[in-house]
């Protein structure tokens, strides 16, 4: 095991109807002027917003408002809501949605107090310092509700781009379960895929004798197989619905993913797929995961057996580990299909034609220098082979 | 699952030489006045408080030291480090050592900011402010590095109770695997039982439909299973070690407990054994948990089915569930005896002619209504049944 550091001081508000405690938590952590952030019109339609906004009152705090964050949040909204911040000295920024609100809400948070364009953030400068963030979480997924990073897509070039930093990991996150129950089949697909994917990408390392955490991230894989198709059978189980929830908040606040090198090359190549087709962001990496991981099992079968007997129950080919490992590869993609998750490009609506364009941006933005690391290193041939085997 | 708050926010610094970045982190977390506590003379005799206070001195930070700490951390010393942190001004309580240093450095933080009788938190007063705290492990066993809660004996009638409190959370902790290598086969074996013994305490529930929390509990003992007999064979075994480092701290800062019922009655059986004979805490669960669970299975034979069936691996009687769970049981007694630890009162030092005073103290100490209550409610009947199947 590598030597690491972990430092996860999210307070995690768990349950039904804690989204009235929003006033309280908001208090708790200093905040006294709110930016609430939100994205399309459910959280209004759903009277979530009204729930929010009467506890912050109960609590004598100021808000304003800024809606509009799209999945795959746009920078643009981010220079909106940093000039808003400035301007009425906010010094809370409360998330009230999924991943991609919270993505636009820590934005906002570091961009307002740097002197700098927030862009630099996703260009790898380290984030040092941001408001305070906190979170009402709509749907189980992204796991940004308990970690410090966010994904933005910078709108001229459609360039989707990471940042991180312990500033903007939330001071709270309220998870209430039952906020998930009306998101629609599709998206809660998404959600379950999402989760999956940060449990595979911190599994495949190169870091031997991790078996605490190989064991974590197997349990929250395992509960992941039980509990995803039950709440695509009745969205309404709440019991089904919670599971979910830790266990996305689990995945991702790096628990799991401690002292151990981890992959994410399923991501990174994910994100020009969003990023180009604004496909939702699981169901990107529905077609991607399965594709990389046939490409890259050879580079260490062994892993690949572990969790297909661990997790999806195959026989161990004793003789062939290479059959048990691809079983593994083939069960997860089957369980994705189940769950209604596109399997290739044109379910997706990606297009073959664009593969150059899509290594292109992979390999060579923002002065990649022709390949991507993770588990494997991986060349734009090996891109350009992957995106084909998606087709 | 239940509505909970999961607050965790102590950083943890693991690996190795991670000692040496002590004053970085009491520095980080505001501490300018140090009261080194720790236990008998091993941490001096291998130099690692020598490498903490070069690590302060470097940092510029003053200290003082309070050493003598003993197993089943007694009221006494509390005391004392109280009145030296008040004349000394300390404001950073800094615990080198395992459980029992790290819960009399609580109770001392605790009790320096406090007006009354520092014994009140153990008898039930919840404790709302105390000075900062700090650890530098060097067991893995407690969980106390990471945990709200603290156990102490009183020596007046010997009488062993716990506290609570997010103030007595520690800011940091330091964790490297290394410096555990040097303990006795018996303190190893003593820990990896504390460590389960938290997993299990937390496994026996009556709340339905935690299968997240299962998974991550099941994954732990998983661990434990494999990486236990490794470091009894071989203490050098650093990978084996980190390993079970690691998931002692995750067994015990309530990741895997939240939203469900607790069983902690072996806790308390085992209690009155360590305060009335002095032995190990680890020990004295060791002899505990198989009475215990042999005595309770009734009261949920699938729950015990499923831990035999997960993480036992034991097949599966369908007709006959109860053979499965008590083979589970049978298993987790043979694991306990395989890697050193005592399975009766005669091994662990008891004697059967006390039970009917450990039944007086278990039941009646403190104003206790002559039952304890967990994954069941254990009236003195019961209390002594169980301790008879210990002998």
């Amino acid at each position: 095991m590598n030597n690491f550091e972990f430092y996860s001081p999210t307070c995690f508000v768990f349950g039904k109807d804690t989204e009235n405690k929003t006033g309280e938590y908001v208090k708790k952590f200093g905040g006294t002027k709110v930016l609430i952030h939100y994205g399309g019109g459910s959280v209004v339609r759903s009277g979530l917003l009204d729930r929010v906004k009467a506890s912050l009152d109960a609590n004598s705090i100021a808000y304003i408002e800024l809606g509009g964050a799209k999945p795959n949040p746009r920078s643009g909204l981010v220079y909106e809501g940093i000039e808003l911040c400035r301007k009425e000295k906010v010094d809370f920024v409360l998330a009230v949605g999924g991943g991609s609100v919270i993505d636009s809400s820590k934005a906002i948070a570091a961009g307002t107090v740097y002197d700098g364009d927030f862009w630099d953030f996703y260009q790898g400068k380290r984030i040092e310092e941001a408001l305070s963030v906190g979170t009402v979480l709509t749907i189980a997924a992204a796991g940004s509700e308990g970690s410090p990073d966010s994904v933005i897509t910078k709108e001229e070039g459609m360039i989707k781009r990471g940042a991180s930093g312990d500033a903007i990991r939330p001071k709270f996150s309220i998870l209430n379960p039952a906020l998930t129950q009306t998101l629609p089949p599709f998206q809660t697909a998404a959600g379950i895929t999402d989760i999956m994917a940060h449990l595979y990408e911190r599994y495949l390392t190169n870091t031997e004798e991790v078996e605490v955490t190989d064991r974590l991230i197997e349990g929250l894989l395992l509960t992941m197989v039980h509990e995803g198709p039950r709440v695509i059978e009745d969205p309404n189980n709440y019991e089904a619905r919670a599971n979910i929830m830790w266990a996305g908040s689990m995945a991702h606040n790096n628990m799991c993913g401690v002292g151990r090198s981890q992959d994410w090359n399923s991501h990174n190549i994910e994100h020009e797929l969003s990023a180009l087709y604004d496909c939702a962001h699981g169901a990107g990496l529905a077609v991607t995961m399965p594709a990389v991981f046939t490409y890259v099992m050879s580079h260490n079968v062994m892993r690949f057996a572990k969790v297909a007997v661990r997790v999806w129950g195959c026989q161990m080919d004793f003789e062939h580990p290479e059959v048990t490992a691809k079983a593994g590869i083939e069960a997860f993609r089957h369980f994705l299909s189940s769950i209604g998750m596109p399997g290739n490009f044109k379910e997706l609506g990606a297009r073959e034609e664009d593969i150059p364009k899509l290594v292109e941006m992979l390999c060579r933005g923002d002065g990649r220098d022709g390949t991507i690391s993770g588990f494997v290193t991986l060349n734009e041939k090996d891109c350009t082979n992957i995106y084909k085997m998606m087709v």
